[in-house]
């Protein structure tokens, strides 16, 4: 898999990019010393590939009442729920970095209610879930449950979105087959 | 339910939007006659509004091997998947109108594999579904069935992107609990 | 699909069928404008015909404390989770005019949680939801659920009684594959 | 269990049920030996007794190219995967009487995969299984499968017709509660 | 099926056992009259049996505070949810003599929410099913409800323990395809 | 989770177990520099421990077909289908160590179709997961798809017990809530 394409459908050359997207790939680089494959993958569509990421930092870098790692958890579970190897192990860094804790993010993927995370967490973790896997069934109930613990209505927006948003990215990059950059397996287990 | 709330969570009110969001807006309300609801409920996030039909468009709208109706059909059977009311009543108008049928948005959304489709058709449908439901299980065969009926590569992303932008829809109109307005029922129905 | 055969299995003329048959389906015709399809299909079998309509008439045409809307409703809802198309666009007619509302049908066929029902309706589908799909947990706190709402003991079996009976209707549509007639899907849109 | 209610609904007395009705259940008596709970159950509303037990009848003791035994295979194996015990257990005992075998009910009713019956019946129960459980997904192929062990058109509407009708007769037992008599958990064990 | 091999894998004949094994197993034909097969098809792999049996007679031969009935009750619910035919036909007949209850085990197969047993066992039945269907899920409540009805922690670690054990137990049977004896069906019927 | 407890049951001390169970884990001590949480959660029972690993030595530790990665191969997989953070965490070390490679575990785990494995491999891991669950399923076909890529029948009889096994190893492990040790997660990650 190491070796394997970095996508289903074809990866265009950096040099043959849009600037605006040749600069957002170079400046995740300079960051993480890598591209990650999504970028990579996802370049293909550069409209698809702007709106994207817009919405992506519009729900994952704003300020607002979950932290980023509690934002990357939620990733983390239902990425985990559609089995989605790319977004479970990307991400599954990133929560370990934000969280600055080197298991969490295995405990939330396996299976989130047996791990080391506070009682509000795990109320914003089922929210998530149920979104992820049965949003039909979302009622009244469910809000009252966040509500009970704290969040408010703005945070119960943040929670479903970034669960919907990640529904369309897992769904993506399996479909894509885009594997994990070898990097992101041991980020921040240190 | 007719009289309900357009959202669960704050609606704005037009005059207070950015005018960007308040030009798009005011455009569809023309060419509609009216505003559909998902428009009002997620400007209250005028920067996710803005990526949101930025997907939207460029998924829907451009040009491709993809007729329109036939991107409709997607939404239909996927956002039918998901029970999510205001997509398969929405979309089912669109739907109706783009394939001029009155009746093929109510099979796509009951039965697919009973709808008034051709076996190209039927043969996105099963890929699409898969995307939504199972993506974690794409493989080569999935591919192959496509191929097999004369679909491009870029057909093939276009049937996934379009049943993972939903997938995400869906989940947020189901969350939301936006309401179809009234006007979507009967539309295209000859 | 609107200019398939009625059904997998041979249909009868009407000149052929047993005079008791042809009466009833001549009645419907006439209350109606034309046959639905479903008449066609099951007078293959005039015993099985004249029993299927028997058990139907009892349940759907007695008096009783349900509604004849609130018992479409239970048709409606049921169907829709066995993917019938034949009996959710046919009953969702029914539905339509029995309830007076255009809209009424497509809410419970997407998803009944969302629809524009009482409390004491939503509990009715509930257990008509339960009675069809998971009908072996269905134990003394379902019908406490429904006591809490009023409903009595012989609305309860009307409830259990219409789900069970539609069970066996969506199953035959669904082998069967009996396409609704053209005319169901637009009337009581108006 | 075994001195339970009959049902969860009212059981009339014999004696105050209508003629027709009253000789229907003592001639059942008369040759079983015992009144089978069903009877008893459904007596509770004469006109669905009626419409009921004539379909019943006309599926199950018409002549055809399904034997006695093989359409109580389609009951046991149908009726196990919705957990109906009655059902489960009075045809569990008709099937052993019919096939002459005092363990097929057994193996049908616990996994029908591993039973002692013919290629010809496994097609069969593969059938009536998915018609039980999956109707809605039955196609073409699946009546290639029948046509390839040798059934009739004829047949296969036996075949669908028995599982739905069971469909509902399962529902109906499970929600009344209805136990089986004790006598049927021993008739035909040899 | 009674005439059909033992196992999918080769059978050892008694004579070519390790002397241990085949004590054990001439033991249990001298107590039974004949020799269950899971025991032969089991001694193909002596390390394996050893361990399997050691591991059986821990749980299920110990005393501790559920009845030896209760243990069976365990054993026939969990291996019904898995479809096991061994398990199922051979554990029913111990049931049924342990518990001195010729019905009881058919009744716990099929549906144990419909069984004649006490609350307390109901709550074993619950957290057994949980055990053997959803173990991730399982939680504080799960011991809060055995706790409520009188269960020990040593009790609660039997009845995973249990279901457990015969989660494997099933495994091995399906996939070796072991039929239960002929005498197992007729068992303790009497 | 890091400082919770072993188990939901009470942990012996060291001293107080029996001599052939302190030096196993002494062994086990030695080998790994820290005692696996499960060997202290199962030794409340040590009649059970005994079985236990005597069932998983014989499996896991005896020569055949299978390499010792490929046996963590089908742990890690089937336990990332139960949900078991203990069996995938700790059994994600000993993989990443047996096939030195530190990435193939968080693979196999996530979706094992995704997972750099080889046909050979990928066919050993679908028989596996439907062992783990759907094993009444199992029929030739499965075991033609094994024989097609060159397994042997002792091969076959590994891939289904070690499956098996683990689907005890998972309930086990999920019930009483044992954490994988904080040193497994880093294990073998180069």
């Amino acid at each position: 898999m190491a070796a394997g394409p970095v996508s289903r459908f074809p990866v265009p050359e950096l040099a043959d990019l849009p600037q605006d997207i040749r600069e957002r790939i170079l400046k995740v680089q300079e960051k993480s010393g890598f591209v990650p494959n999504v970028f990579l993958a996802l370049a293909h569509r550069p409209d698809e590939f702007r709106a994207f990421f817009a919405y992506h930092d519009a729900l994952m870098e704003k300020p607002g009442g979950l932290s980023k790692a509690e934002r990357e958890m939620i990733v983390v579970a239902t990425s985990a729920a559609n089995d989605c190897l790319y977004c479970v192990v990307a991400h599954g860094a990133i929560l370990r970095i934000r969280a600055k804790d080197p298991r969490l993010a295995d405990q939330i993927a396996t299976n989130y209610r047996k791990a080391g995370v506070t009682p509000r967490q795990r109320a914003m973790l089922d929210f998530a879930m149920k979104t992820a896997t049965r949003s039909a069934e979302v009622e009244d109930a469910d809000f009252a449950a966040l509500a009970a613990e704290g969040f408010s209505q703005e945070d119960m927006w943040d929670i479903a979105a970034i669960a919907a948003f990640f529904a369309m990215s897992n769904r993506l990059a399996n479909v894509m087959s885009i594997p994990p950059n070898d990097e992101f397996y041991a980020l921040g287990r240190g």
